[in-house]
């Protein structure tokens, strides 16, 4: 777990051994089965997760207990409520594992200490928050556009390999539209998708 | 202008004279009129935007020509296409002066630059990267939420002085509604709101 930790890191800042091993330190690795959920709705949230294999959905159940899907967490991602986490406050939305997932947590304290300690963690995490960033905007983007079937082959383009990992179900809470509506577009859908 | 803009970094680190001097020599400083563009969809985006004063909304206009408002960057805001920005390309997006804007701009050069020399900055960045992330996921959650009115609420409880600056025609462009659904909830508007 700590070999991809690492490389991930070093994707954005270098480090040596000893760098390395005292940023590992503040992290806690746990491993979730299928179905385990991190935090529900109405959790408190203590951590900032870091998903080194798996997949997770971070979800919005409305008072119908219709399910609206924020995004699909896969490797390399960092995921949490962020305002929960920061706000030392509970969960408007569920983290839930959609496969065995081995993942990476750290505290709110522990972070500021973290990057109170290692300034290259600042950068590291200010380059993560801004991708983070980045992606909200252009989520939001494709929320307001028009047509679902724009963003079904946006999200297709991009992340073609959950297609073949989630189901249609989960596919169309996460582009805001019916299972009968995502149906429309199958010829697009791959024909290894899961059912 | 460099008052204001001084107070705001300083809400999160302190700076000295000297300090501060030096990083405000990245920015400049622009006045635009009401009704300008600082970039419209398809130009290439070379700024991120701090707004001293002023208000300006981030809008994209679909084929048929229906404007959805991504957000309203009002004073203490920093606001781009944050992904035209990062990758040097061409706006998804245009953003547009709702009232005279007094801004500073900075370009991605300058950015790394200032970053790179001032890790001070890097520590005030990542904290405005982390805002930006938590703003775009609730306004994520509440696109995804089924109530209109609920979101309509939210914007008003949150942003009370919107509602006396901007049209309502802009407020329903916000919310993802038709002008005739947000007259419904007009017991709420304020009866000085704009028409």
């Amino acid at each position: 777990m700590k070999k991809e930790f690492r490389q991930h890191i070093e994707e954005i800042v270098t480090l040596n051994d000893d760098d390395f091993e005292r940023i590992a330190s503040y992290f806690a690795a746990r491993r979730y089965n299928k179905g385990d959920f991190l935090f529900r709705q109405g959790d408190r949230v203590y951590y900032m997760y870091f998903v080194v294999s798996g997949l997770l959905k971070l979800v919005y159940n409305d008072e119908s207990g219709k399910e609206h899907i924020l995004s699909f967490a896969m490797e390399d991602w960092w995921e949490t409520d962020y305002w929960a986490y920061y706000n030392r406050s509970t969960a408007s939305m569920s983290l839930q594992c959609l496969e065995d997932s081995d993942i990476l947590c750290i505290t709110l304290s522990d972070y500021q200490a973290l990057c109170a300690d290692h300034p290259k963690m600042v950068s590291f995490f200010l380059q993560k928050a801004t991708s983070g960033h980045i992606a909200s905007q252009q989520r939001i983007l494709s929320l307001l556009r028009a047509s679902a079937q724009e963003r079904y082959e946006a999200l297709l383009r991009r992340y073609p390999s959950l297609f073949q990992r989630v189901s249609k179900s989960l596919i169309a809470a996460y582009l805001g539209v019916s299972r009968e509506t995502l149906s429309r577009f199958l010829p697009n859908f791959g024909e290894n998708a899961k059912l």
